[in-house]
Parts: structure tokens; C-alpha cells; sequence
């Protein structure tokens, strides 16, 4: 198994420039005078995805680019993979559930990918068809080394922007993310915690690295949270890889909790999350001791239903 | 009169490095592929009016500041004073009007600032016998070089971030941003257009700008917009120079426009902007003819009470 260095993430760095926004933190008063948020719900496809997918298509060669690529995702990763390759002009196909809300379809056609609905259970078989009949490349979610590389860049950032941070709050579903920061994080200012966050209805890495392995939990339970981009229900092997060895903490938060947190990022830091983006920033706000030192809490995402942010609004906010 | 120049800027740029966040510029595929935006609405303080505050006081001898500073202002740049002197760690006073609502006056409070509540007449006298009382300096909203120059940072990190920028879009009440911003844009790159924007209901500007000459209307006409930050009657004899010299065009939007921009703004790049903060990006949604070339449009406070944000997302995104 590969894993990802420092090397790896700051080559990432400069192979993405200027493909995503780079992110301020921002300090969010409101959770204490220490914590900052790290908003890539900013990024143009409204989620941190768009670094991986970039690194990922970045790191072919011209050649190997230019015959596409292809990818399985209802949600940010599709719409990440869609974008980085209209900026790299070459074609990209990404295969949806054919439950998959008509927005959302849109959302990824509209950036010129092909969409191929299918089965929910037949997406990874049917992309691994496409590839074998017409060439190009796979570009997964989470479980590759390029695509971790990428989120890494995520962690690079911080410790530009804050060398003597002291915590930093990474939401996990199947684990890309955290690995990239954690692994950024631990070479730079290793004496800083990373401080895994689930909600407790998708808390299968929890239960899994309080028992010291890889631990999945079935579809349903994962499927009850709000945080639906949180829902994987089993890290992968890789990234398993690089929670057990650089992550110090795995904590879960309620639903509630989560679309609290929603509600006061609108109001009080003007940004809008979606619910996975809030629960990193739901541990600032509610568990202090988590949240020590200087904090930095990464909003992963914001592309909400706008008929859930009224909700959220309405409940707690007015 | 002492015109700001772009020295006055770069100036600002250092002194309140640190102190503010350095907004990046956002891509808004919504309003078309050469649409950016710049998230002031993001400062800690919800607005731009940091910037100026955080200048004018840094300007100060250590000696003059350490005697406080006064200002009048129910909004945005009273909460930016009350940061600013804090992170200074001086004494500010702020007077505001009896009818602040309460969380405004609340939000000062908690800053560390003292509030002085007056009958709305009475705001600029209380301050100026306050000043004569107790020493200190007063900073005034918009009509000052050292406020100016503190906005006018915007338009360097325009010009810094795309330097081949052709159209600024920037919202308009007692002129203090724009002025600075056409200075910063207009010295680094001459050939591109700034553009005012007022709502038609508080059009002043528009009607002075037609004129060629400065002209207020009655509070009660520019009252009736929904945008409460950009209801001042009549710019400044110091910023109506500047924007005489260095503004190409103003133009006013619609109410309805400036809600629905709202509204978008909050689901398509996912940042919440009170209605003041989003006449500009309106413009580039409605009036593409007139955000022509790449174009900046600033959002440039995002304080917004949770029951308006609820009743446009429901009107116009749902």
C-alpha cells in the first residue's frame, strides 16, 4: 500500500493553482476567540472534491488525459470530477443512481459530463464497463493515493495560514479528506491534534478505531443521518491506512447538533453549509474541550436543498 | 480637499494586514464563466468596513490612540470600530440611534464597545461632545482619506488576484468603498470601468452622477429600500470627488432584483449577503450587458436578520 507523503500534497499544491479557490480561515467568533472555519463550501462546485478530482486528472499524462475520464457519484465528487475536466477540456462520464434528484443530474450536465443513470447497486460495475469499452481513466471517490493528495492540500493551507494551530476538525465519510489534511498536519506541526468528526448515525469509523480496525456498518443505518454525503459506511482500506496512524480522535455528533450548527454558520459566519459541512463546525460550537487551543473547523460543503436551509432557519435561527 | 492615492492603499494594505480576512475572489458560473465575487460579507465583522476602521485607527499615533476612538453608526461600521479598537486594545464609543434594534446594539456590546443611545438627530452632536469631553478620535463611517484608503484595499486585492480584471461592480451609500476602489483599480488598471451601484429607491447618486453635480434626496425617499446599509441621501463632498474623477458609470437595480440576488447567492455560491451586499452581484445576474468582460462584483456585508434570509429563499429558491 502507497502512502501519501508531504512530497505528494505539496506537488499537489502546485499542480491544482489556480484550478480551486484558495480558502481564508475565517474566525468564527461565535465558537470562541481560537476557532477558525475553513470554508470550502467557497469552492465553484460548492465542496472540497474539487481538489482531489483536480490532482487526480492533473497528474496524467496528456496522452493518458485526453482519451477522459470516469467516475460513480450522486453528489460532490460527480460534480468535482465534471468541472476539473471541462477545465482540462477533455470529456468525462459520471455514472449516477437512477434515484438521483433531477437537480443534481443537471448540476453535472450543465459542466458538459455525460451522465449514465443505472441501478444503484450496478454503478461501480457499470464504470468499469464504460472504461473497458471506450479507454480513459477512473477517478474515485476517495481510495487513491492522488485523490488524498489533493484534499491534502486542504491541510497545507492551514498550516500556511496558522503555524501554531493546535486542533484541527475534519468531517469523515470515507475518509479522503482526513487523510490528505491529517497526513499535511502531522508532518508540519506534528504536535497538533486531528480530530476525526461523524454523525452519530453514520459513526462506523468511531466504532471502528475505538476497536482498532475496520468496522462497516449496513446501508440503512448510515442512510438515517441528514449529513448525506457523510453516509459511506465503511472507510476504505487506504484511507483506514492513514486514520489509524495519524488521527488521535474520532468524536460523533447528534442531528440536532448538525442542523444547529447549519443554521448558526448562515446567521453568525454568512456562510451556507450543507449539513455533512456543519459537523466539523458543530464540535466548536458545542464541545469545548474537544475544540482546544487554536481550532480550525473545516466546512466541507454547502450545496443544501434550499428548502432545508429554511428549515434549519426557521428552527434555529428566528 | 486631499485626494487618496494608490500609495495611501498600499499603505493600508500593510498596516491592516492581519487584521482583516483576505477575501479570495470566487468564481459565480450562475451569472456567467467571466463572473466573480468578492465575499466582504466574510470579515469577521460581517463587512467591508473593517478595512477602513482598522486603517483609520492604525494610522494613529501610539499616543492618540491610546485615548479612544468615538463614532456614530447603528450598523456595519460601528461593529467594525468596536472590532477594530479591540484588536488595538482601546477604548470605543459608539453612538447609535434609540431605535437600533436591540441585537445591533448588543452586538456592539459584546466587542467591548461602549453604546450611547440618542435620539437619531442627535448622533453626530452626542459624539462631538463626547470628543470634546474626553478626548479621543473620531471615525467618521466614510468621509475620511484614512477610511478610504482602508476600503480602496479591495480594489488592490482585485487587482492583485485577476490583473486582467475589465469591469468592477461596486455598491454605493456614502461612497466611502467605491472611492477607494477606483482609486486602486483605476491606478493598476486603467482601461478597466468601475461601476457604481445604488437601488433605484435610494438612486442619489444616480441622479447627482447624471448631473455632474452632488445631489442629496430626502431620508424618506432612499428609507424605502430594503437595503438598509445604502440608505445614505448624499455622498460626501470628499468621496463625490473621487467618484466624479475615477467612476465610469452608476447604475440602480430593482428591489426585486436585489432579493432574488439574495437568494442566489445563498444557494449558488453558498454565502449569505444581506440586501445592501448583494446590489452589486445583481447587476452581473440581470444586466449582463453591463458586467461585460471579466468582472468583480462586490458582496459587501452580509449581516441580515434570519427572517428575511428565510422569506427570500422561500420566495425565490424553493
Amino acid at each position: 500500500m502507497v502512502m501519501v507523503d508531504i512530497d505528494d500534497i505539496r506537488a499537489a499544491a502546485k499542480r491544482i493553482s489556480g484550478r480551486h479557490v484558495r480558502t481564508p480561515l475565517l474566525p468564527w467568533p461565535l465558537a470562541g476567540s481560537q476557532v477558525w472555519l475553513k470554508p470550502e463550501n467557497l469552492q465553484p462546485t460548492g465542496a472540497f472534491k474539487l481538489r482531489g478530482a483536480s490532482n487526480a486528472i492533473g497528474v496524467l499524462s496528456d496522452a493518458a488525459r485526453a482519451s477522459g475520464v470516469v467516475t460513480y457519484s450522486s453528489g460532490n465528487h460527480g460534480r468535482a470530477v465534471a468541472w476539473a475536466a471541462r477545465q482540462y477540456g477533455i470529456p468525462a462520464v459520471v455514472v449516477m443512481p437512477d434515484s438521483t434528484p433531477a437537480v443534481k443530474v443537471e448540476g453535472v450536465r450543465v459542466l458538459g459530463a455525460e451522465v449514465v443513470l443505472v441501478p444503484v447497486a450496478e454503478r461501480e460495475r457499470r464504470a468499469e464497463d464504460i472504461l473497458a469499452e471506450r479507454g480513459g481513466r477512473l477517478v474515485p471517490p476517495f481510495d487513491h493515493p492522488d485523490v488524498i493528495a489533493g484534499q491534502g492540500t486542504v491541510g497545507l493551507e492551514i498550516a500556511e495560514d496558522l503555524p501554531d494551530v493546535d486542533t484541527v476538525l475534519v468531517p469523515v465519510s470515507g475518509g479522503g479528506l482526513i487523510s490528505g489534511i491529517a497526513v499535511a498536519i502531522k508532518s508540519l506541526r506534528p504536535q497538533a491534534k486531528v480530530i476525526a468528526v461523524e454523525p452519530e448515525l453514520a459513526g462506523d469509523l468511531a466504532e471502528g478505531f475505538a476497536a482498532g480496525r475496520r468496522i462497516g456498518w449496513p446501508h440503512e443505518w448510515t442512510a438515517r443521518t441528514i449529513a448525506d454525503a457523510l453516509r459511506v459506511p465503511l472507510v476504505a482500506e487506504l484511507t483506514w491506512a492513514h486514520i489509524e496512524r495519524f488521527v488521535d480522535e474520532v468524536v460523533t455528533v447528534s442531528e440536532d447538533a448538525i442542523l444547529e450548527a447549519t443554521a448558526r454558520l448562515a446567521i453568525s459566519a454568512r456562510i451556507v453549509a450543507e449539513p455533512s459541512g456543519a459537523v466539523a463546525p458543530a464540535v466548536a460550537l458545542i464541545r469545548p474541550e474537544v475544540a482546544s487551543g487554536r481550532t480550525v473547523a473545516i466546512v466541507s460543503g454547502g450545496n443544501v436543498e434550499p428548502s432545508l436551509l429554511v428549515r434549519v432557519l426557521t428552527e434555529y435561527a428566528t
